[in-house]
């Protein structure tokens, strides 16, 4: 029995993995178009901020270590077709070598591509996105090769926000363009506003709520012009979300779902039996509403990744619907996220009601005790818990995990009020900050 | 309607507040026979330890608070007697001044004591507990008035440990004796290494699973002898739990349930109709056994006063079982607990399955990472999870509360294998070290 695997990142090798510990004896084929396998792309920005000094470092495990359970990676070969009538992948190396592998059964784990924008000078020198870790070497060695004292991030969503951290940590100057007036975009509008005060905070130019007119620049890259205004800059990075790459599953006659996403059902198989996909390039579920979402995170490629290998493999194995758990640090504050936000709530047709509360993330008196946001969101009449979002001092906001639990629960706010959570000072005041929310949420 | 509440600290003062949100009309008496009302007990550590420079920092809202709100505070007033039949209570006065109150509905929140041991020169000037705020400046004034350079703190429970940082914080060198070989008591043994660890480094004399044979002196403490050996000391501080102050309860015919703890039912009412109790007095049940359980937690009497308050005051709440979630700093380090420990599920008669990992708490390349380990302990055939224990990097085992919420919900350990709980790398590794114990919990 083989098992093809194509890309070799969070979701591919996973499933690689997984696959080899569920196997012993199927024959495993990895084919990866880049240099590297199996690294931890989220910690990007904290080798761009210098905070990681190596990237190696974001390197789990090398084809070596694979080579040895038994798995074979191919790096630097492109899947280019997939002919899923025939069980055939047809490879391709960056010398341009053809060759046709055929499969018993095949994951898809291609990942997602970051969307460009149509503008102008997107195409100069120093213009760069940020996926893969070469993205992230080319950028690290820009900023040391043309010493960049200005760069232009443009969207502030979590990289976005990230990346502006990384900057900033770099003694880089940042212009910071999104479209919508108080990003991230993934938080309701009453969420965010530590945001602008930890962007001004740390001089961060903030173009919130514009749009780019073009990058300008000769050779290279020379400044942005936001709206009319022009800011000198010596770099543009751009992170406006990414795109799945599915086009290799779509040209195969493999359905796609929600956002071009490769459709999937919950063992991670597509449209064709034996034919499972992973990570960037699929969808999940969603645990509050049932439905596809496309959420392209690190946490859920690796799930992916183990039920695809698991089946894939032979055995069964079924992905939960998801919480869509997010999180992101941004200088010392952090952002949390769990289920549906308020406006998304809405949009599903839920009858909402919705509390906002501010309280401290430790007890009051203790050293470095700070404010923290909270915002419950349920449904009005079951009182069913629809999502949570948490924004504050970053050591506090992990605690969104209770919320993903009791939403992968189908709990109400109720139920959240009833949890006796964990007290000492050094950790909570003696009420949680989450069970203030939800003794707003639920008057006695 | 006259609401009586005995008792002004967490329970008492959280019912007070409660029943006048609750009832506008009441008029509400509370008898506290110390110095303060509605103070953060749990604080007092770190007052010893200096990170909190005032006691006053401790308190929450002063008596002239409660007045405003119509709450009507008498310090130094200590109930003698309740009569269960007429609805009376006997209060003193630290003059001596008697007076009879009666009352349409009573909460009792007469708190807890320290124990003592029956050791010789346990009566020593120099021999401390730590319970009320007056126990707390007594400690800190102590130490500075007889400028302690060492000083012994027998018990090694939570409270214990947080003494024996706070001293070392203070310069002050400890000799810490537990009957435990390896506490805290309230962890499996296979948890508390990290504890003997981070005591080493920071230079503690421990003598666990050592018994006190006494403790010598003259006026005041010179020594403390274990097992024949001598440990000179300026002080000692008894750390060895606490009892329920029941007897008043107790006297006046009222019920009492494990650990001479004041008997409750779901609304924290006791065994006479209109009485209710609330805090370290008292009881909570288990969310896991269904059980009455004695759990004198700060996070728990609030919860207590809340319920309490607001049947006393004619409106109906419920209590709901508990987790028994509990937390502790140590150091750098933490520990927390929710449910059951492996032994305490084999002594209430369950199958157990258990599970220890050990694994980062944040991304392996995030600077300050640590190693954490997580123990998972659930019910072998049903798979339900009976509880968790956590000890690491103090900064990560708050995340004790998502089995909180999982035991609320009468989760399995899949379940918890199913959350998608938040990653990003300053947060958790990409699988949280909670899930990689719950994936080696249910293999698939």
């Amino acid at each position: 029995m083989r098992i093809v695997v194509i890309g070799g990142v969070a979701g591919g090798m996973s499933a690689a993995a997984k696959a080899r510990r569920t196997n012993k004896d199927a024959e495993i084929v990895v084919f990866e178009k880049g240099r590297f396998v199996s690294y931890g792309a989220c910690g990007m920005p904290y080798f761009l901020s210098g905070e990681i000094e190596s990237y190696e470092e974001l390197i789990v495990r090398k084809p070596e270590d694979f080579e040895k359970a038994g798995i074979k990676v191919n790096l630097g070969w492109e899947a280019k077709e997939i002919d899923a009538k025939n069980f055939k992948v047809i490879v391709e190396s960056r010398e341009g070598k053809k060759e046709e592998v055929s499969f018993d059964s095949l994951v898809i784990a291609t990942g997602a591509s970051s969307r460009r924008l149509p503008i102008e000078g997107v195409d100069l020198k120093g213009v760069f996105t940020l996926k893969s870790l070469d993205d992230g070497i080319a950028i690290k060695n820009y900023i040391s090769d043309k010493k960049v004292k200005r760069a232009a991030v443009i969207g502030a969503g979590f990289i976005g926000l990230e990346l502006i951290d990384a900057f900033v940590r770099q003694g880089i100057e940042v212009v910071s363009i999104d479209i919508v007036p108080s990003p991230p975009p993934q938080f309701d509008d009453d969420m965010v506003d530590f945001v602008k005060e930890k962007a001004d905070e740390n001089k961060v130019i903030t173009c919130w709520g514009s749009k780019v007119d073009r990058i300008e620049g000769g050779d290279s890259v020379e400044a942005v012009v936001v709206e009319g205004e022009r800011f000198p800059v010596d770099m543009v990075v751009l992170s406006v979300g990414v795109s799945p790459n599915s086009e290799i599953a779509e040209r195969a006659g493999i359905e796609l779902s929600v956002a071009s996403a490769i459709k999937v059902d919950e063992r991670m198989q597509t449209s064709v039996e034996g034919i499972y996909a992973a990570g960037d390039c699929t969808h999940s579920y969603s645990v509050v509403t049932g439905k596809p979402i496309y959420l392209p995170l690190g946490s859920l490629a690796n799930r992916h990744g183990r039920v695809a290998g698991t089946n894939a493999a032979g055995k069964n194995a079924v992905m939960h619907p998801v919480a869509g758990s997010s999180i992101v640090k941004f200088f010392d504050i952090g952002l949390a996220r769990a289920g549906l936000t308020e406006s998304e709530a809405k949009s599903e047709g839920f009858d909402v009601a919705s509390v906002v509360i501010k309280a401290y993330d430790k007890a009051h008196y203790y050293p470095g005790a700070g404010k923290m946001k909270v915002k419950l969101v349920w449904d009005k009449a079951s009182g069913r818990l629809l999502g949570a979002q948490l924004a504050g001092p970053y050591t506090g906001v992990k605690r969104i995990d209770v919320v993903a639990s009791l939403l992968i629960k189908r709990a109400t706010v109720s139920d959240l009020k009833s949890v006796d959570l964990a007290y000492a000072p050094p950790f909570s005041p003696v009420w949680d900050p989450l069970s203030i929310a939800a003794n707003q949420a639920v008057k006695d």
